[in-house]
């Protein structure tokens, strides 16, 4: 069922930035003011009256049942829906000589439709629409934590898998299926990233996958998980060691958890995202691995893996204040030494009565 | 290992269209020339000279060997990859104007890149590269056609699992995590599209997911699989009936089945997408169902899900026509029936010797 509050809010904030309508492509907002999400999220929020939804004709019923929408547009075909889409702008122009379309600006939006839609739509001027949504996703309201609690819980039964399964001579690929198995028959959905088992010289990897490369003893394992629940993510990443850790291993990782331990400690509200990095990289320094820290220890998550404040992706973000109601990460960048592979440890927090939360409970162990 | 021969291909057609280089974004085209992937794809290939690798400090050696790619930018926050790419574009200028750069316009190429892009460097032209790459990857070669039909034989495990696993009182989610699972755990490297468990009235929808929805006697479920093994897609779509079929149902699927096969007929060299088309809609037409025939019964598949001709998305690709090496699904949309739900078939084949080599091989048959 669409949520009219979130709408409200958004259409107030529309109004005041004098945007026309916000075009929707992207599921995160599509589950956020309509509660459910589809294949292809498509919809029009107009600054005043009633949300469009626009869908295929097989599934027009269901549609305005499920979300209470009454304006439906539907489509029989793609060709169609482009058009549906046009019709609408045309209606919502008036006498004015341009529209003011926001879109969001974010990775998952499909650079192909919005290149469509500015083609067809030449009267229309397209704006970033984070002015009106971050300030309303950034804090979480209680059906939301509750969402993203199950979606932590859904990333420890993964990190048990995890432990469970890895050993010398099994590929990164077999412990993915078990982790994602375990995890899709304890009630997730998908996951947001692709399951990082980054093993030997790939643990210092950036980002990672899961590849048909065979786990062996001495190699570092990193494990990221970010499981989602009715949309929502949690992130929960560990970092083991197959066999005995060398002297080096074990001192990154004591590092890293140290410096984890030091950003959690600073996660309060009227912190500013840039304190979180500052006391991380401060240990990595006093444990002589300052040049190996990467900016951007910390960021939001919510029905996006990374979402504002993300100074890992903008650093500009770095100077927004954590706030009660948010829902952030610890542990992001990978402390990557040539020779010697990758750490990582993160977890996810809700701010709550002054203090960070953890959402993702499970113990930091170097050894299985 | 880069693909040399590849790469001088595009080269070449990137210099008779008079485009500088081509910005990739995107896992497809990076597999394509690099025979590997990355979690951030992010490469340049001059129309002359060696191409750039951009990647992190921490995955530079090993990029360099694996990919035998000499010049390798390295960053090592994200601030930096967006500066080493404006200093490619810098170095590239001379004493142009203008750059007129190639970029992927498709629907996983990020609105958020290109934007960025786009902002940060205003001395480039971005051109759709369709026109470079689009006849390159149409035809296959057979190292391609190898990796596909292993990705069918992916999609048919998967597919036998569904046959075992659906029963009345199951959920969507449940069945689907474990065709999950029997894929990954034979080799398969995830899927391009998530996959499909569509019951009761979503069997009628365009697109779909795997829901908590309970699936229950008398229910059509559309199972609908797309691994994809080192980059590479297969396509293979069933519909079941849970129980005894109405008469209804049967009709919808008998309809679906014979002009599913009289499109397969019709899928030779020569021939025109919309051929295909055509024989299809006219069984549908026969049956009664033509009100319900959705345009785009095939299209392209390999390193995309959907890909170039793919008159499925743009509807001017109905008149390319096939040729040998081509790989082509035939069964895309769904017969969708309001009261009813829908029904689906879709195969993926190589076109060889003159006509269709099926490479997912598995029986149609709506009764468990």
């Amino acid at each position: 069922m669409l949520n009219l509050e979130r709408i409200q809010k958004a259409q107030q904030r529309m109004k005041q930035q004098n945007i026309d309508a916000y075009l929707i492509l992207t599921h995160d907002d599509y589950i956020y003011f309509f509660g459910e999400d589809r294949y292809q999220p498509r919809a029009i929020i107009p600054a005043e009256g009633q949300p469009i939804v626009v869908t295929f004709s097989g599934e027009e019923e269901e549609v305005r049942e499920s979300l209470g929408v009454e304006d439906v547009r539907i489509f029989g075909s793609v060709g169609q829906q482009i058009k549906d889409v046009v019709q609408v702008m045309r209606g919502m122009i008036g006498k004015k000589e341009k529209l003011t379309i926001g879109v969001q600006m974010w990775f998952s939006t499909p650079a192909f439709l919005l290149n469509m839609f500015q083609r067809a739509n030449p009267m229309v001027n397209v704006v970033d629409i984070a002015s009106v949504m971050d300030e309303l996703r950034m804090v979480k309201d209680a059906s939301e934590i509750a969402l993203m609690q199950r979606a932590a819980e859904i990333a420890v039964i993964g990190m048990e898998t995890a432990v469970k399964t890895l050993k010398a001579g099994i590929t990164e690929n077999k412990v993915a299926a078990e982790i994602e198995y375990a995890m899709r028959k304890s009630g997730g959905h998908g996951v947001a990233t692709p399951v990082f088992v980054n093993s030997g010289i790939r643990s210092g990897w950036l980002h990672g996958t899961a590849s048909d490369k065979v786990i062996e003893t001495g190699d570092l394992v990193v494990i990221d998980l970010v499981p989602r629940y009715k949309g929502y993510c949690a992130n929960l990443c560990r970092t083991f060691v197959i066999g005995d850790p060398t002297v080096k291993q074990f001192n990154m990782f004591e590092t890293y958890k140290s410096a984890q331990a030091a950003g959690i400690e600073a996660l309060k509200p009227g912190a500013k995202m840039r304190e979180i990095d500052a006391v991380a990289k401060q240990v990595f320094i006093e444990n002589g691995y300052g040049d190996f820290y990467i900016a951007g220890i910390s960021h939001s998550i919510g029905l996006s893996f990374e979402e504002t404040p993300a100074p890992t992706i903008h650093p500009g973000d770095s100077g927004i204040q954590i706030s009660d109601g948010m829902t952030v990460t610890v542990g992001h960048p990978v402390l990557s030494v040539p020779g010697t592979g990758g750490v990582r440890l993160e977890d996810t927090f809700h701010i709550s009565n002054g203090a960070a939360q953890p959402l993702t409970a499970f113990p930091s162990e170097l050894v299985l």
